[in-house]
């Protein structure tokens, strides 16, 4: 059907006004007098409305006069400026032919209606300003970081969803399994008997795509991941989902300052993007859910990051451990009430933390010269906390070995992860973006589950 | 790190020859004689490698000429041209530094390995010549159908992973639980206890994001996907994979021709893309993997795709049904060899074949005026058959609920997908495209195993 969007009439008015053009979408309110009335329409492309003025010359006034909220419908008429109105233009319909009509029980009415409540709602709460706007920046985000890393030639790499290893935290993975669970084949000890299952092993869903990420930097050198990823921690917060998305970058020939340099570089361009790309709905974000949101991105655009290490912020917090809940000491690792004060007191911009102790990091990370300390790093910006979190990459076989059998990882069940540091191995370093974190951050909704389209989350799935 | 990229060189080669640069990769093979050697490089960025020539006057000499093929090295010396040798320019090195040595039992030689060998260390295979190529145009692929979709204001909708709706084909849904399979809670009837479970029902992973994308496209109007899907289908094929990607754009106030207008450009776009982009590695599919593989997808993008009625097309292949082992007649569903016969042979082009039998097609496509079929189109094309399937949608909330009652889906389970023709209902349309198998079509590669960084199949699931 060819119709003129929303969109397009708003970017680019000069080509349609006085034009005789057609239109198609959504109505927000229906008000009527004894002979015109008048139509506000969403058609799905753009943030703002379009008015719509119909008279009683169209032979179906009356029809269209009793249209609900909600309703779907085709309009034709000429788009005219309207200087002294609010809306810049209107359109002066000749026919609105109705798509598909609205019942009554239309649950979302021109009202505001409470995040908590649409949320019950999840297949209409699109439909929304609020719900429009993080749809269409989440869209924008992911667009925004894909544009990024291929422009600079990374390779994105689908890494698996069902995995084999049960070696990281089997305990918050949820299992998947054809097996008829009324009546799971058992082996001869008692067992499960894994061999019946689909995959003839136990699979999970995966918590990272890092490992094999880091088998195709070691072929590409540049590759990212941006994919579903999953958690079965039991946590009813508002920062946690059971599914989400995550982007892992891993680069080759690469140390932790040059990681650092791309993550900086990454938020950047996505800050940087959204907004020049969702002027309305950042607008609409700063106005009525996160004030002072825009001055804040541009901020961080605008700001060389600050580079801490671990150690040196330990002591800079420590002079004010009466301000926190937690107190910290080295070794400790930051609650998010610190790595704010970090970030907004102490260096009031985003602030890159460094060197963390190596027991509260994970197995891969670098060994530090001092024996102490791993080579990562998360990134703390302002209204947050931290938004990334990364690491140089243990590339020495056998410090890598010493410290899996520290920990008591089974060599076996790393042999791909050992082989790249036998075979050509590289100084590599990653880092690991929560893309749901990030929508959060962008603009400035405070519940996960509001900026997921069909969140999942401890005891709800729906839809 | 600063170095060049091999890409770089290739691209913008007046900007570095006779430059002093430094460059960073893995060898593919070491030659030496006694006073000088060859180094050939790889670095990931680019399909073709980088000749380097090193002399004795260097310290570590006799260290490089030892070096395995595989291991990572860091060159510094000077780009000059080679006009009378079979690689347009080498370097000069100055110095070769080793950043990983590789250990001589590394399984990828300097000789041809089978894709069935390669397939047993997916981790290693990236770094070859073949995957190299699939890997990227992977990668390629993927970025082209964003750009399509976004350069067209299209809403990418992350669709859940993880459905409570048991519905649609459960027999061949991987099930999601962290109920202790050894232990299974059961209800006092004896049935297994999902209010246990982690959702508190019963969880599977997706088949289709398809009806969670037009509860956005009723809000969006333009909307796709690209997440993905699973199957756990028992079928060990070159052709199935339990996990792999989808891509299902959905539009509103559209009907089936718009949808195999959107479709036809989309593919359009998408090889003239990665052809445009990705040269070489087209060439070398082109050469070593299916020959007639560049004529044939450009001949794609310069055909206009032809359009047959299933009915038609049924009459046209019974024609001709000495030549298959599957006979039609009308009612059947098409096989992959009456597919391929109809766009290789009938219309030696793409060609839609719409309008398929009820009986044969899923309950939400939109019944045409006869009553017997709907309003569903197939995209054909020649070397592969089907790649995107797709249809109108029922937008009648009567005629779709007795489609759904004649069925005997129930109501209950489709209330958010029934609210779609009660608010606001329009005319929408949607398709879907198998990722992999676009790759496929785009490679010539002819086995799913070989487009998929680490391939899911019944009885795999390695690494």
């Amino acid at each position: 059907m060819e119709l003129v969007t929303v969109r397009e009439i708003y970017r680019d008015t000069e080509k349609y006004l006085n034009q005789k053009i057609t239109v198609g979408g959504w109505l927000r309110s229906v008000r009527d007098s004894k002979t015109f009335g008048f139509l506000v329409l969403h058609d799905g492309t753009f943030f703002e409305t379009l008015q719509i003025v119909y008279h009683d010359k169209m032979e179906n006034f009356a029809q269209v006069s009793k249209l609900n909220v909600g309703a779907a419908v085709i309009v034709t008429g000429t788009l005219i400026p309207t200087p002294e109105a609010k809306q810049p233009f209107e359109i002066q319909a000749d026919e609105v032919v109705v798509e598909g009509a609205s019942a009554p029980d239309y649950p979302l009415q021109k009202k505001r209606h409470s995040f908590e409540y649409l949320r019950t709602i999840s297949h209409l709460r699109p439909r929304t300003n609020a719900f429009q706007a993080v749809f269409r920046v989440r869209s924008l985000t992911a667009y925004a970081i894909h544009k990024f890393f291929q422009e600079r030639d990374f390779v994105y790499v689908h890494t698996p969803l069902i995995t084999g290893s049960d070696c990281e935290g089997a305990g918050e993975m949820f299992q998947v399994t054809t097996m008829d669970l009324n009546n799971i084949p058992k082996t001869e000890q008692g067992g499960v008997d894994f061999s019946q299952d689909f995959f003839g092993k136990q699979t999970n869903l995966t918590v990272s795509g890092q490992l094999n990420g880091e088998t195709f930097a070691q072929a590409f050198r540049n590759i990212y991941t941006f994919g579903p990823t999953f958690r079965a921690e039991n946590s009813n917060t508002t920062r946690h989902a059971a599914e989400f998305w995550m982007i892992e970058p891993e680069i080759a020939f690469a140390d932790l300052k040059d990681d650092m340099i791309l993550a900086e570089s990454m938020l950047k361009y996505v800050i940087r993007y959204v907004m020049e790309n969702a002027p309305e709905e950042m607008q609409f974000f700063n106005n009525f859910v996160d004030k002072g949101l825009i001055d804040r991105l541009k901020h961080v655009v605008e700001s060389e990051f600050a580079h801490v290490t671990y150690t040196e912020a330990i002591e800079l917090l420590e002079k004010n451990n009466d301000k926190f809940e937690y107190k910290v000491s080295w070794g400790c690792d930051l609650q998010t009430e610190h790595e704010r004060y970090l970030t907004e007191k102490i260096f009031k911009r985003p602030v890159f933390v460094t060197d963390y102790p190596k027991e509260i990091k994970a197995f891969y990370m670098k060994l530090n010269e001092d024996g102490k300390t791993v080579a990562a790093m998360d990134c703390l910006v302002p209204g947050i906390g931290e938004i990334i979190g990364g690491s140089q990459r243990e590339d020495d076989y056998e410090k890598l070995l010493a410290r899996m059998n520290e920990l008591g990882l089974k060599e076996e069940d790393y042999g791909f992860y050992l082989d790249l540091r036998k075979y050509g191995s590289t100084r590599h370093a990653g880092f690991g973006l929560g893309f749901e974190r990030c929508v959060m951050y962008l603009t400035g909704m405070s519940n996960i589950r509001d900026v997921i389209p069909f969140p999942r989350t401890v005891g709800n799935c729906e839809l």
